[in-house]
């Protein structure tokens, strides 16, 4: 049967990166059917929308959509239900792309692109899972009000409304602890429970949903120590869990930790294994279009689609197998670049995974 | 005139990490009376409340307050309402101490604590403004609803409000901006921009108070590139000013980058320049009684508040000297303590600090 992947290249880097990761999805003999529509500023500036209708039905029929990046200065005083980001909130939403696993894993050889000390990072393997359509990001009433009465009476005042739901919770919680079950079988809950009712009701749902998965040993963890521990000591965590604004701070924050943001890929899922593949970084336009672009996250993202969304675990290992190894042939693009190593553009890089295969 | 400071020790460490910021308040030969009064856990085993009306009416009339901290296991079941946190809030709402200020400096001789490469962290120098009485922490409605309508009818939903008026903005970023003159001039303000409306009025607002301060140069930075910023560039930036939330997790995270946060003191100003400072540690119950915890972000809190709230500002320049002073002579509680320093407990450190002064 054939699985339809929408493609969505998007803006900066977006389209030369997401043209490797289409190359080495064609070298897998899949039966795939590839179909490209632009998003994000790109699909603003051909049809006046970041999200265009056609694009958005493209999605909706995909088995899976691989994603490239969105996002440029140009558009930064548009209104903000054309800019390009409204297009990741708009396909999260329409879709229910309610399950965002960031891994943040440091490969051995990249340990020095790291800020931290090698100690403390290197063989760091974190899977954050961030719930990705509800909370403050979606949550009504909100905007911008004059104020009537109270202490600041005639003031305007800008407001949202944070909130989650027990299905929303309950769902989310279920992948994290399968995720944890088929790890090292920790589950850490980030929130703010000592201020937030949101997030008292979400600690005492995932204890609810823990005593499901007694292999699984849960702890919680209020979100401003989690942030500390990661710099501290990243390597205590295994799965983290967590609402979509602490998801959205924290996985950055892991991401970075390892110093190659360049090589982390995401998932975005829906309840209905349809997915949303797309490199953790963004798109970067100061380098767009000069062909320097890491194009692994991107092919990373694809292996993670096949894994996820398409039920083809053995061809996503191939292509996982083939980033290490041109990792270990000292392939490098400029962002992981250092003394020793081979310095590779994006093409190149492309090159050596597909001769990898 | 004499200047009257409540001395809240609270829980766990506090009450030894406190005990040594008196004595050095004690030889400072300043005019300043100061009055114990419980707070916290220790408050709610007292006197059943975690901030008593006689602490509360003790607090306002006081000049500035020295706090240790709060929080110890023993007080985790107790209904939210009564756990020892809810003293800081209440402190903080009571008397409107809606500044917050977090330094986050790397002492030269401590920069091998920290988990970062010694390159990216020496030298650090970074002041977090975080406001403090609004945001999502007092926003209103806030709690748990069953849903009538919508996907999720009949489900219960943990709800917050996040909020910011005009008025609670602007006086948080002069506070920022006149720290910003009178350090390298740059302010990052903090937001969410792109998701949330609140933040969206917080840039609005910032960038109209910035009219006023030619002098400083402002810049916007969304909540996740900050966590990420923080972690691979961290001296990259100089004062930060965001919401409650946000800078509840940034600030954190700035403290655990130097390694050191038992040296780090805070400092909650209101309108009248009453304040309280704290460090920016926690209660660490795990070693209270041994008289192990590094007092030292206890006594440079004591600085601050000379500097701040009692316009003594040689006399904090005398504390922060002799604390220079023992951490040069290779004096080290055990939260710093390294092969070739003196490991020292609680009180030796407080000794050290009065002999230097
Ligand atoms: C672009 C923005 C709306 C988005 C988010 O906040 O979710 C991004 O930061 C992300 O994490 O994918
Ligand atoms: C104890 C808690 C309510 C508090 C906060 O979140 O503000 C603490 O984390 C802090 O930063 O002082």
């Amino acid at each position: 049967m054939t699985s339809r992947i929408a493609v969505l290249p998007g803006d900066g880097i977006g389209p030369e990166i997401v043209e490797q990761a289409v190359r080495v999805l064609r070298a897998l003999d899949l039966d795939l059917e590839l179909t490209e529509a632009p998003v994000g500023g790109a699909a603003y500036a051909a049809k006046g929308h970041p999200l265009p209708e056609d694009t958005l039905a493209l999605a909706k029929r995909a088995d899976a959509i691989l994603f490239g990046a969105v996002g440029d200065w140009k558009y930064d005083s548009l209104e903000r239900a054309l800019r390009p980001e409204q297009a990741v909130l708009g396909l999260r939403k329409a879709l229910g792309l309610f399950a965002n696993l960031r891994p943040a894993i440091l490969y051995p050889e990249l340990a020095n692109a790291s800020s931290l000390k090698p100690e403390v990072v290197a063989g760091l393997d974190i899977l954050i899972v961030r719930e990705l359509t509800g909370d403050i990001y979606f949550g009504q009433p909100r905007g911008v009000r004059t104020l009537a009465d109270g202490p600041f009476a005639g003031d305007r005042q800008g407001y949202d409304t944070m909130h989650y739901a027990e299905t929303e919770i309950r769902r989310i919680a279920h992948v994290a602890f399968q995720a944890a079950a088929k790890r090292r079988g920790r589950l850490c809950s980030v929130d703010k429970a000592n201020v937030l009712e949101t997030s008292q009701f979400w600690r005492d749902v995932m204890m609810d949903v823990a005593r499901e998965y007694p292999q699984v040993e849960l702890s919680h963890m209020y979100v401003d120590n989690a942030a500390m521990q990661l710099v501290r000591e990243p390597k205590a965590f295994d799965v983290v869990v967590t609402g979509n604004l602490f998801g959205d701070i924290l996985s950055d924050e892991a991401a970075m930790l390892t110093g190659s943001i360049g090589m982390l890929p995401s998932a975005s899922l829906n309840a209905s294994r349809q997915g949303l593949y797309e490199p953790s970084h963004g798109s970067a336009p100061d380098i767009a279009g000069q062909n320097v672009a890491n194009p692994l996250a991107t092919i990373l993202s694809a292996a993670m689609m096949l894994r996820y969304s398409l039920d083809s675990a053995s061809a996503a290992d191939r292509i996982e197998a083939a980033v290490q190894s041109v990792l270990a042939q000292g392939l490098r693009t400029a962002d992981i670049h250092e003394a020793g190593t081979t310095r590779v553009s994006t093409s190149e890089m492309g090159d050596a995974v597909l001769k990898a295969l």
